[in-house]
């Protein structure tokens, strides 16, 4: 299943992306795309639903974050290795993880916010996974049992808030509109190899990202296993995975964003997003 | 008011201490102690109510942390100028912020739990303010207009974790119980001076921390202005300050938190908290 959230900001509704592109409302089966929706059960629940039978969605409706409630956003650093060849970083020894605030996030198509101050505005396109079930200390081997599925996201991050104002990557990662996640979040059972997707990035129709999740360092079952062990995962937390090479701080000169820019993304079977950057907010 | 949470894990109800001590189940009025609960409109409903009017809680009962749906977790490091020299470390140019699991938020009487893998367990015993009104971009002026209230904080951290694990401190601070949140949250109203506060955190009885919110770095009105421009605060999200002196990871040899050991800690007018440190889970 193809899952999204349409409608105003912040008055969402769920959707189901039909096998024909169609969407439609499913809010008479569930309240939200969320925790809930996506444990086993609630899975289970959409997919014993008929698309059918559910009512279209009016076309130019604006397309939301296909998630809502998200409890935690947990991040992992640096996790390709051409990506880590092109900045000259070693290869991390262990995932490196950091903190991002749920609130960054933002739909597919939103504009990208310049907070006051910015000189250093950056994209990452990302695979981002989707847990469906509690996880904790739980094994390699079992954990791809706690992921409901996948989305495409754009890790957006003001470099000089993330680097050069006194510590903990945090600053420049959650100004609002930094997270665009979706259009849809995809099952798991959709995707047939998830170590096998090509993905791009481009700004203004120029190709700046271009890779493949064959090149993470780390894997989608060994980060759900390693982050399990530092804090529990719950349905509907969401962990964006890494980026490949390309982003404009790797640029000579960095390539940043500037008002009026307008970037692309998609991975192989999630869909693409597309951003214009709008000025100071 | 003092407001709190009671109940078992997962399933508190909202209460409030009444001025004689007691706690009175305020589930009647409200449905949690959360960021509709803690905006201007949700705090003068519940100043309205008669606490003799309401029913009193068994004793007994266990106490939640004080807060439910927290948004966002977002901390302070190193903000006060004794533990700054203390440990050696420079004092920051500008507030150094870090993020930390929202899942790890426990009740102030219960257990801390020690990874597996932990070898060095710390305690930092700090205020948290609490956010009762959308805050973006907030003038230091006005900041305190969207402060809901304070709490007590144990910001419980392992020390590898969070700096031999490859990079960003969200590692070390993000296990479930590294958030003793309460007993309860103070209304802003109840504090006189807020930047002349004792605190204290004890170990097995022996005095560790000694501290007041006097030597704080940045001040509260300044922390709630600074995180505005990095990221939009909602009401029922909180964010702890830092830290005073003596800290576990200080003193030599570290004084490391081991099984068995009881941690107390407090603030004036804020209450104090009890936690036993329970093996590996």
């Amino acid at each position: 299943m193809k899952l999204m959230r349409v409608g105003p900001k912040g008055a969402e509704n769920p959707a189901i992306l039909d096998a024909d592109g169609v969407i439609r409302d499913v809010s008479a089966h569930v309240a939200d795309i969320d925790g809930s929706a996506l444990s086993p059960d609630g899975l289970a629940q959409l997919a014993a639903i008929d698309p059918a039978s559910l009512p279209m969605v009016a076309e130019g409706t604006r397309i939301g974050p296909c998630m809502g409630n998200i409890g935690k956003l947990c991040c992992v650093g640096l996790n390709y290795s051409d990506h880590a060849a092109e900045t000259g970083a070693e290869v991390p020894p262990e995932p490196i993880l950091f903190g991002k605030a749920v609130t960054s996030v933002s739909g597919p198509f939103d504009d990208i916010e310049t907070p006051r101050g910015s000189d250093a505005l950056d994209y990452e396109v990302e695979i981002a996974i989707v847990i469906g079930t509690r996880a904790k200390n739980v094994a390699e081997a079992n954990a791809m049992d706690h992921v409901a599925g996948f989305a495409v996201f754009n890790d957006v991050s003001e470099r000089t808030f993330q680097t050069k104002r006194s510590g903990q990557w945090l600053k420049g990662k959650s100004h609002d509109s930094f997270g665009p996640l979706g259009p849809w979040m995809v099952t798991r059972d959709e995707i047939a190899d998830v170590d096998n997707l090509p993905m791009f990035l481009d700004v203004n129709g120029e190709r700046r990202q271009t890779g493949n999740t064959s090149t993470m360092i780390f894997k989608i079952p060994h980060i759900v296993s390693y982050i399990s062990q530092f804090m529990t995962l719950y349905p509907g937390d969401v962990i964006p995975t890494g980026t490949p090479p390309g982003v404009a701080m790797g640029m000579t000169p960095p390539g940043w964003l500037k008002p009026g820019d307008v970037v692309e993304l998609g991975i192989e079977g999630l869909g693409t997003q597309r951003q214009t950057v709008a000025g100071d907010v």
